[in-house]
């Protein structure tokens, strides 16, 4: 059902190229959500920047993929989740998070969420912190070419998670069969705000 | 801590004026969005696109709040989390879902989601998923005047949610002193994908 062996056959080369193209236009529309929200300028200005905004999506629409981007794959196997909503490169509602792995398969990022990702006013809305922490737990639990999806997902918020610069971390705990299970948090620089642990499936068309 | 009770003084005219100014331009955002991470026109288009894009983001910084939006009241009362993750109208990241109230205190909504929730591929990221639905229990948690932080929340995936239409809904189980419980879920066409139960808590600085 989840078209995942669709191969691009894309060379290193063409996959730099590409993300030179299509990263920094996601940037600029990243700064331009953060001054949506933000902006106090009168009617006629932002109707000034509205014909702006939709000029540009007319040229960036001349040309585009049906539907979602999916995942495409590099020659030699790269995973490229450029759409995904908490990592993708060429997502520009994704923070976006770069997840680090360990050798020991621990996984963990720094990160950065600004008045995008507000809930209580100033603080990070909870859902927020449950998505990105359903995808850091989720690469913790995951190896190369084993996609595992989430079972289920407990999330407790010891105290609210203020905007600004965050880390999170996430390892497994233990596994059983077709089922891993992770652990992990979110912290700010006086320690843990919120913490999550979850049991991750292998789903049946992946299992050899 | 929450500056909840910051009462901005506007009439539901300048309410009314407000949003006919400002939603318009935060759904051309949206449209931008999706148009970003769908393209495939090329670097020199994509080049004229970004221009276009940061001359808006200039604009719109012309004037602009310190931080992020937070909560503004009118006169009334009326709460305006225009700048929330889920259901800002004024947060071109939010679907933004529109959350209905019934009398019996349950809370529904129906929603579209796009490119930009994208997780596995054609299919919302399982912690979109779990960000919909802490907010739509925490709405029916919740009751005027009283703002209910999410304690725990579970989130249990059944199968994967499509991409497209969606429904979600929560409603109260009981109550116990300062925690209330509810449950709901997330449903395409065919039924129930995702389905959570949580705990919301009375913070104490809100409690007569």
């Amino acid at each position: 059902m989840l078209d995942y062996t669709h191969v691009d056959g894309l060379s290193a080369e063409d996959i730099e190229r590409l993300r030179a193209v299509y990263e920094p236009l996601t940037g600029s529309v990243r700064e331009l959500i953060d001054a949506t929200i933000r902006t106090e300028v009168d009617a006629d200005v932002v109707a000034t920047a509205k014909a702006e905004i939709e000029s540009a999506t007319a040229r960036l629409r001349g040309v585009q993929r049906d539907g979602a981007f999916g995942i495409q794959f590099g020659a030699e196997g790269e995973s490229m989740p450029w759409g995904n909503a908490v990592i993708g490169v060429r997502n520009p509602t994704a923070p976006p998070l770069v997840i680090h792995k360990e050798p020991d398969g621990s996984a963990w990022s720094d990160f950065y969420l600004g008045a995008a990702f507000e809930g209580p006013p100033g603080h990070v809305h909870g859902g927020v912190s449950a998505k990105i922490l359903d995808h850091v737990l989720g690469d913790a639990a995951s190896k190369p070419g084993v996609h595992r999806l989430t079972g289920t997902i407990t999330v407790r918020y010891r105290r609210l998670t203020p905007l600004g610069r965050l880390h999170s971390e996430a390892r497994i705990t233990h596994t059983d069969g077709f089922k891993t299970y992770a652990t992990g948090h979110i912290a700010d620089d006086t320690g843990i705000t919120v913490e999550a642990e979850a049991v991750f499936i292998e789903p049946r068309w992946a299992r050899g």
